[in-house]
C-alpha cells in the first residue's frame, strides 16, 4: 500500500507567503534611536523580500550560492532571512563579535560573493575587505557613513536604491526541501570555526515546533523582543517562527545596551523576549537604578548559558518569568525548554525551572555513560547528552569542494550529535546539565562533575575561586585536582576544605590532590582554562598537596 | 552546497515515544456509563500500544498491511491509533454509521485481515462477517455480549487477554516517512466510497500544525472532549495531536447523547471540545431543559457543516466560544480555522467568526473561477476552492493491486485537490464558502450561488422550503430555477417572491423560472437532492412559470 498524499516540500518561501498574506498586518518594529522607531508590516516585508530577490538574482546570486549578512536585528535583516533562502540561495549570517581573522576565514570558507551589511558596521567590514578576495558586491542597509567604502574593490550598492522599483512578487522556485537554506559557523574555542548548513526542511520544522504550545507558543497577540542576534543561530529561529505565526517582532538593531532595551520594553510593551543571561543581568541593574515598567513581558526565553536562580527570582518579583532553554548552533537551536508540567504550584515548579528543560516532540535524546552504555532517564545517572532529530546537525560544512566533516568527538557512529554536555534526564524528560564532557572526571568507570565540586568549594567563605580538573591516576584512570584561590586573609587549610566538601559531596568523589594558586587561568571569554591547568600539572608546575 | 542536517523521518512512533515519556502523566479518560469513568495515563497507553503491536505481529500483521477498527472513541482505540502505524501497518478506521453494504465494500476493498471491534458494536459487525471473506481475526475490546461471535469464521480474541503479559516495549521500525500510516474512506453520495491513505509524514505534520498557536493550540493544561468520532477523518487529528502535546483526552465512547455529554462536561471539566453542529444543537436543548455547568469549556472546534450564527450566539451567552473549522477527509482534515486576527473587539470579530476561517501555514489555497482563471483574494470574487499541502490528498486508493485513482473532477492537472466547494477569500486569507461547485449556476461566465438564493427565499414568511438548481439556458448557458414549498395558507405569488429576492440579490442573478412544489426531494441524509430536481425539469415533470 502507498500513501495517496501530496508530496509538497517544506520551504521557507511558504513561511514568507503565509506570513505576508494571512498575517500581513503583523509588524516588524526596528529601534532607531530616534524619537520614533521604524515599523513595517509583514505584507510590506513580503513585497520587499521579492524585490531583494530580484536584485540579488540580477547580481548573479544563483541557487545553492551563499550570500553573507553582517547585520544587526532589523527589518532589512528579516527581509534577507526570507528572500535569500526562498530564491534558492543560502543565507550566511556573519557573527560580528568574532575576531576579524575568524570572520575573514568564515567568509572565505563559505565562498560568499555578496555581503549585505548595515551602514553602522562598515568600520568592521571595510578593513576586512582586502582579505576577502571572492566578495564581488557589498550592499549597505541603514544609516552609517559610506565614505569608507570609497575605492574598495567590490561593487557597492545601497540597499534601498538596489531594490527600489523592482517587482513586488517573485516566482519562488519549487526547491527540494533538503536544499540548503542558511548557514551559521560555530565559534568553537579550539580550531577553525565550523559551519552548520540548515535546510529548508530543518528550518520549517523547527519553526513549527517553536510555534507549538509545548515550546514558545507565541501568537499574533504577542510581540517578541528579539535581543538574541540574528547572526547567532538564526536568532534562535525567531524570525522564521514569528513570521510563520504572525507574531510581531521588536528588533533592537544596534541598541543593545540596558538603557535603550529598558526604554523599548516600556514603550513598545513586548509580551516575550529572548536573550542570554548577561542581557537580563544588565537590564536588572538598569531598572533597579532607573525604574521602568517591564510588566508587559510575561514570558522570557533565556539561553546561551545557565541562568542563575537569583536572577530568575529577581525577575519573578518584577512579574517577568524567565524560562530556560538549551540548544547550540548544531541544534538550530531548540533542544529543550523548561516549561514545567501542568498543575503544579509555584513551589513545585521551581526545581523544573532550574533544569535546562524538556525535549520537544522533534528531538530525541539519550545519555551515553562512562562505559559507552545508554543511561536511564532516572534523574540520577549521568552521561553525555546525544540528540537526534530533523533540525539537528549530522556533519559540518567542508567547503565548496570538500566532503562534509564528521569529527568522531561530535557525531556518534549511528549519526547522533554528541553535544559535549554531561547531565541527567528525569523520567519525565527534564534535562539537567552538570558539566562539559571534556571536563568531567572519569574515575573508575564513574563520572565526577567538575562543576559540582567547584560550586561546592566556592560556597566556602574563604574561597574566592576554585577550578577542578581531571588528572591521570594509576588506579582510577582519572581523579579530580582541586585548584583553589583563597580570599585575602583566609585561614583555612586543605583538610578543612576537604571536610567542608564532604558535607555535600559523596566521599569517593572528594579530591586527593590540592593546590592553592594566586589566580585561575582563564580563556579570552573569561571561562576557566582547564587545558592550561592540566598542562601545568603535567609539567609539574603546580605545588600539589595530597590528602 | 548541501545541507548538513540529519535526515530523520517524521514517524508516528515518535509521537508515541514523546507523548508516553515527556507527557507520560497526561491521561485518556473514557466514559463508561458507570459511576466512575476509566482513566489511563499516556505512559500506560505507550506500554499497552507496544503490547498490542507484539500481539498483532504474532497474528501476522506485517508492514504495509491494513488493520481495521470498528470502535468508538476510547483508550483502546487510541492505543490502536498509535500502535498500528508505529509498527508499520496501516490503521483503517471503519465508519460505523455507513450502510452495511458500504462497510462491507470498504473492508473488502482495503483487504483488511484483522478487525478490532468494540463489544458494543458486535451486533453491527457479526451480520457483516459472512460478507468479509478476507477477515481472519476479530479482536474484541470493551464490554458487550460476545456470544454472537460463536461459530463465526474468523478467529476471535479478547483485546485484554491478547495483549496481557506481552513486552511493554517494542522496537519500532525506522520507516520511510512517506509510508502509509492510516486510511479513511469518504462516504461520497455518488459511487463507491473512496479511500484516502495518510502517510506518517502527513499525520506528523498535521499534528504539529494542530498544536501550533494559529490552529487549536492546546497544551498539557487542557482537556479535550473528543466527540468527533475516531472513525471520522482521524477524529480531526486530535488523538495524534493531543498525544504529541500532552493534552488530556476525554473520550465519550458510545455515550454521544446530549445528557451524558452534558454530564461529562460538568464532571470532568474539559477546556476544549470538538464536534459537529448537530451535537451542539442537541447539547444546547439539553442544558436549557436541565441546566449544567459548561463553563470549563473555553474553546470549541465546530466543523463538518456550517454552524448557524444563532447557535454561536447562544453558546457565547453560556461563555463557550464556538470556532468554525473547515476540512474534509481529503485534507486530514485541517483546512481552515476561524480564529479572528488579534486586537479586534467582539463586534469586529463577529464577521470573521462567521467565515470558515483562515488557512494554516501548511495549506496553500486558490480559487478557480468560472473560466478556469485563478481569482483574487478580494473577499468578492468566487471560485472553486483548490488546496495544496503536505497533508492534502493527491489521489484515492485504488486497491491492493491497482493504481491510485485521480478523477479529473477531484484533482487538477497540476496536482491540487479540487474541494468541490465554491467561495471567496478575503485579502487576509479568510474563506467564506457559498455553494457546492456542482450546485453553483454558471450563467454567462459568472457564478450564481444556489445557496444564497435559497437562504434569501427561505427568509420570506410564506416560504417553508426553497431549492434553487441550475437548468440549461440557450443564451446564458445556465440559469437558476427556483423550486418553492409554500407554508400552509400562504397567499404570495411568483412576482412577489421575485420582488422580495430583488431586495437582497443582484438583478442579473434573479431566477426567471419558478415552480411551486409540495415538497423538495431529499437525499438519505436529509439534504436537498438537486439531481432529482434537475431530472424532473429535464423530463418536463415540473409545472414551470417564467417571469
Amino acid at each position: 500500500m502507498h500513501s495517496t498524499m501530496q508530496d509538497v516540500p517544506l520551504l521557507i518561501s511558504r513561511i514568507l507567503a503565509h506570513g505576508s498574506t494571512i498575517h500581513g498586518r503583523s509588524t516588524v518594529t526596528t529601534w532607531t534611536g530616534e524619537p520614533e522607531p521604524h515599523r513595517r508590516t509583514f505584507a510590506e516585508i513580503g513585497e520587499r523580500a521579492a524585490q531583494l530577490a530580484h536584485a540579488l538574482r540580477e547580481l548573479g546570486v544563483d541557487e545553492g550560492q551563499p550570500a553573507g549578512t553582517l547585520m544587526w536585528n532589523n527589518a532589512e535583516h528579516v527581509e534577507a532571512y526570507l528572500a535569500i533562502p526562498s530564491m534558492g540561495a543560502v543565507l550566511h549570517t556573519l557573527n560580528l563579535r568574532l575576531p576579524p581573522e575568524q570572520l575573514a576565514y568564515i567568509v572565505n570558507h563559505a565562498a560568499d560573493r555578496i555581503i549585505l551589511v548595515n551602514g553602522s558596521l562598515l568600520p568592521l567590514l571595510v578593513p576586512l575587505l582586502p582579505h576577502l578576495p571572492r566578495v564581488e558586491h557589498v550592499i549597505v542597509a541603514g544609516p552609517g557613513d559610506r565614505s569608507a567604502l570609497d575605492g574598495v574593490a567590490p561593487a557597492v550598492h545601497d540597499y534601498e536604491e538596489l531594490i527600489a522599483g523592482r517587482p513586488t512578487r517573485y516566482d519562488w522556485p519549487e526547491l527540494d526541501e533538503r536544499a540548503p537554506a542558511a548557514m551559521c559557523y560555530t565559534s568553537g574555542t579550539t580550531g577553525d570555526p565550523k559551519g552548520v548548513v540548515y535546510s529548508h526542511r530543518s528550518i520549517y520544522l523547527h519553526s513549527m515546533q517553536v510555534n507549538m504550545t509545548e515550546s514558545m507558543g507565541l501568537t499574533d497577540r504577542d510581540t517578541s523582543l528579539v535581543v538574541v542576534p540574528q547572526f547567532h543561530v538564526n536568532a534562535w529561529g525567531l524570525p522564521h517562527s514569528t513570521f510563520m505565526a504572525g507574531v510581531h517582532m521588536l528588533m533592537p538593531d544596534r541598541f543593545l545596551q540596558p538603557a535603550p532595551l529598558a526604554e523599548m520594553i516600556e514603550r513598545e510593551r513586548p509580551t516575550h523576549a529572548a536573550a542570554v543571561p548577561t542581557i537580563w543581568q544588565g537590564l536588572l541593574a538598569e531598572v533597579t537604578a532607573n525604574p521602568r515598567d517591564l510588566t508587559s513581558l510575561d514570558r522570557v526565553t533565556i539561553g546561551g548559558s545557565a541562568c542563575p536562580p537569583s536572577l530568575m527570582e529577581a525577575y519573578d518579583k518584577l512579574g517577568v518569568r524567565l524560562c530556560h532553554a538549551w540548544g547550540m548552533t548544531e541544534t538550530s537551536p531548540l533542544g529543550t525548554m523548561a516549561n514545567p508540567p501542568a498543575g503544579l504550584t509555584a513551589e513545585e515548579e521551581w526545581p523544573y525551572r532550574l533544569t535546562q528543560g524538556r525535549f520537544p516532540a522533534g528531538v530525541e535524546a539519550r545519555l551515553t555513560g562512562p562505559g559507552g552504555d545508554i543511561m536511564p532517564w532516572d534523574g540520577e545517572s549521568a552521561g553525555e547528552l546525544e540528540v537526534r532529530g530533523p533540525w539537528i546537525a549530522a556533519a559540518y560544512y567542508g567547503g565548496p569542494d570538500a566532503e562534509p566533516l564528521r569529527p568522531e568527538d561530535k557525531f556518534s557512529p549511528d549519526g547522533w550529535l554528541k553535544t559535549g554536555d554531561v547531565g541527567t534526564i528525569s523520567p519525565d524528560g527534564f534535562l539537567t546539565l552538570t558539566d562539559r564532557a571534556k571536563d568531567v572526571i572519569k574515575s573508575g568507570g564513574e563520572w565526577i562533575s567538575s562543576v559540582e565540586l567547584e560550586n561546592a568549594l566556592m560556597a566556602h567563605p574563604d574561597v574566592a575561586e576554585a577550578a577542578v580538573v581531571a588528572v591521570p591516576d594509576e588506579k582510577w584512570g582519572e581523579r579530580p585536582l582541586a585548584t583553589v584561590v583563597l580570599k585575602e586573609g583566609a585561614t583555612t587549610d586543605y583538610a578543612e576544605l576537604r571536610a567542608f566538601l564532604g558535607e555535600s559531596i559523596a566521599k569517593w568523589q572528594l579530591p586527593e590532590r590540592w593546590t592553592i594558586v594566586p589566580t585561575v587561568p582563564k580563556t579570552s571569554v573569561g571561562k576557566f582554562d582547564k587545558k592550561v591547568i592540566r598542562r601545568q600539572y603535567a609539567e609539574g608546575a603546580l605545588d600539589i598537596t595530597e590528602l
